[in-house]
């Protein structure tokens, strides 16, 4: 069997620009399937009492120093800090569990943070998603309304509570069998683990 | 002049135990030297309000889990999840302020964290205490009333404010110059800054 990762992520992480970028080329490199598998992070990590930035400003400066740092040493761009909370209302989340299902989950997920850390342009504003999603040759209003509807938020509901069961309390989450690995900086430890699994 | 790196560290962090025993080493294989300084980690976390684990159980449960793949992957031993929280009154942390004065703090701080994690003794306890101490050919009376010095318990401070001025929020930390990196995990990069910077 190939190896392959389930890549658990949430548009509204800050780490998650550098997996969205990078993830895939690496694990494709080491013979590793990606499964892109949007959930909702923030419902779990609310849950859970986990809020790394909220009200700690020193540690939240170090976070916006540190993704620079490591975007540079990855060749990612870096534009300055991006607007940050985003996605208020679970939209452009809404809108990845249907790319997700539809097929074109990565090039959704990189057009939205592309966006949000280059232009500035705060994921989850339905103005700025209509435009992203023609860019995609998507029909925006269909591809809307659907993010609206019972049976995506069900399934988005549903993908949150896999993750929760998996152990997943962040994004980004690299999955490989039952072993977790949290962050970024984690995705070469589960490209090894899913690779010495499929041994 | 040499490139070098502080290493600002707590005894009680759990991925500190990684650093205590790899960090010294592969700076070496750099040609980068080790300044370790003990500080107070839990009094600037509790002032910033930044307490990662405490009544977060699933995180807390991958915060051993992952220590435990990481540590096999340095060839570093693990035993089991270690006691903690360890050290309430920070008899250890002002006895590594004192061994940092006298130049035996990369011993201590070693001695301390074998036991913790291979042994099971929390740091802390003045009766283990005096038989590591002993066991590194100390004084253990003349050490722990040192520790409780005004001199030293000032010193202790003092090592704390400078790094809480430098932006350290968490131990381990490795700073380089103005720049601060946080977690075992960013060893590499602080050294790759740290030489950068001296060329």
């Amino acid at each position: 069997m190939n190896p392959s990762l389930d890549f658990y992520f949430f548009i509204g992480s800050t780490y998650t620009y550098l997996s969205v970028n990078r993830a895939e080329a690496v694990a494709a490199a080491h013979g590793v399937g990606l499964r892109w598998q949007p959930f909702n992070a923030r419902s779990i990590m609310k849950a859970q009492n986990n809020l790394p930035f909220i009200g700690k400003p020193v540690k939240t400066r170090y976070m916006w120093r540190d993704l620079e740092r490591r975007a540079k040493r990855y060749g990612i761009p870096f534009n300055g800090i991006p607007p940050y909370p985003v996605d208020p209302d679970g939209l452009a989340g809404r809108v990845a569990v249907v790319a997700s299902a539809a097929g074109w989950c990565p090039d959704f997920a990189r057009t939205i943070y592309r966006d949000w850390f280059l232009e500035g342009k705060a994921p989850g504003d339905p103005n700025a998603l209509q435009k992203q999603l023609e860019s995609l040759g998507k029909d925006p209003q269909a591809v809307l309304e659907q993010a609206d509807s019972p049976a995506i938020r069900t399934r988005y509901d549903e993908q949150t509570q896999r993750a929760l069961e998996l152990g997943v309390f962040g994004s980004p989450t690299f999955v490989a069998g039952d072993e977790v690995f949290w962050g970024d900086d984690r995705l070469e430890d589960a490209i090894e683990w899913a690779k010495a699994q499929a041994n």
